[in-house]
């Protein structure tokens, strides 16, 4: 039984990742870089994209938003005035807790990619499925609010172990926990060393500046 | 294939159900209540149980601790001399995100069940998935943290929703937060009209004693 399940679970990551390379062949194509961008609930992702987006200067940016339900962030980011498409993944097994390569697929014909050179893909708010299914995307970089402690990456190691950058969110509520930010980075390197990380606060926009830039060097591939 | 694949998803919650209720004849027949604790990464349901378990005078509590991998919480609180009996999921899919029925049913052999009056559950740190799995609790109660945003109940309206008391936890960061109390309060009515709430917070300890009351009247079944 046990057995049984076991290969039904590698056939259907087997059949996402055939799904993700046929993504990032689209989006090679089209010279559209994608982040699939992920955290646990209110990290702060939305906010981090409201700080940087508007400001992108030279590089068209789209947004595909994946939430269970509702359209509260792509909300949020359409008022940027950046081309935002939403994702439900309600519609299966009381909401689908990650997004994977298919419902990108899907959301596929509704995004220009002719007309944008970054796609950010902001996932579903959870640190574990979301890591086990590649989207198509060229990085994954995740966002850990400090209000969370800094026992994250041990718990749940997958996620920070498959991320290319980690951004340390809400720095401006340190004061205010009990949060050794050591120990944190112990933890971090411990599951994936040397992993790039940046230190920000989305609420009072100290930090973001170093996001901003990385994400003109991921798109345009030359430092700002 | 849609049509397929929702069948299979049906026939498993069916599964679940059916051993859920296999679980909780078990509670019920030992005589012990069962806390099904949810919440996303870091909204502090480890604290919280550090704060209430010592404390429980006349109550003899155990817990079930439930993480992808590692046994930090379950260090924790064995150090309040509590029984904990960790259930690691990472054995499945890279990391289960959630309890299912099955893998409590695993555990209960490890569970001196005719010696206690109280088995808290502590589920794996995720606002989907674990809001769509029976366990055989008798309630389920959810921790938010303020630090999360007062959206959430519309983002995760299934975990609200199912839910018997919500804690809202981490109030001392309310000065240091854009977060609209009444706000969060309208959201939480609109997917669970009236659902008992208590706000509090784990690391002063403001507020913990109606959380301890309530375990005990639970448990006791008259107010302490």
């Amino acid at each position: 039984m046990h057995r049984t399940r076991v290969r039904v679970v590698e056939d259907a990551l087997d059949a996402n990742n055939t799904i993700a390379r046929a993504n990032r062949d689209d989006f090679d194509r089209a010279g559209v870089k994608v982040v699939n961008l992920m955290s646990a609930p209110g990290a702060g992702k939305t906010t981090l994209l409201e700080r940087v987006l508007g400001s992108l200067d030279g590089v068209r940016a789209a947004v595909l938003e994946g939430d269970v339900q509702g359209s509260l962030d792509a909300d949020r980011l359409a008022r940027l005035h950046v081309p935002v498409t939403q994702l439900n993944t309600d519609p299966g097994f009381g909401g689908e807790c990650h997004l994977d390569a298919n419902m990108v697929r899907s959301a596929l014909p509704e995004i220009a990619l002719g007309e944008i050179d970054l796609l950010v893909i902001e996932n579903v708010g959870n640190l574990v499925c979301p890591a086990e299914f590649r989207v198509g995307e060229d990085v994954r970089v995740m966002v850990s609010s400090v209000a969370e402690g800094e026992d994250k990456p041990l718990k749940y190691p997958l996620m920070f172990r498959t991320c290319e950058l980690v951004l340390v969110n809400k720095v401006d509520l340190l004061p205010y926990l009990d949060y050794d930010v050591d120990k944190f980075l112990y933890h971090l390197d411990a599951v994936n060393p040397g992993v790039p990380r940046m230190f920000m606060s989305a609420r009072t926009g100290e930090g973001v500046d170093a996001w901003r830039e990385w994400l003109l060097e991921l798109t345009m591939g030359v430092r700002a």
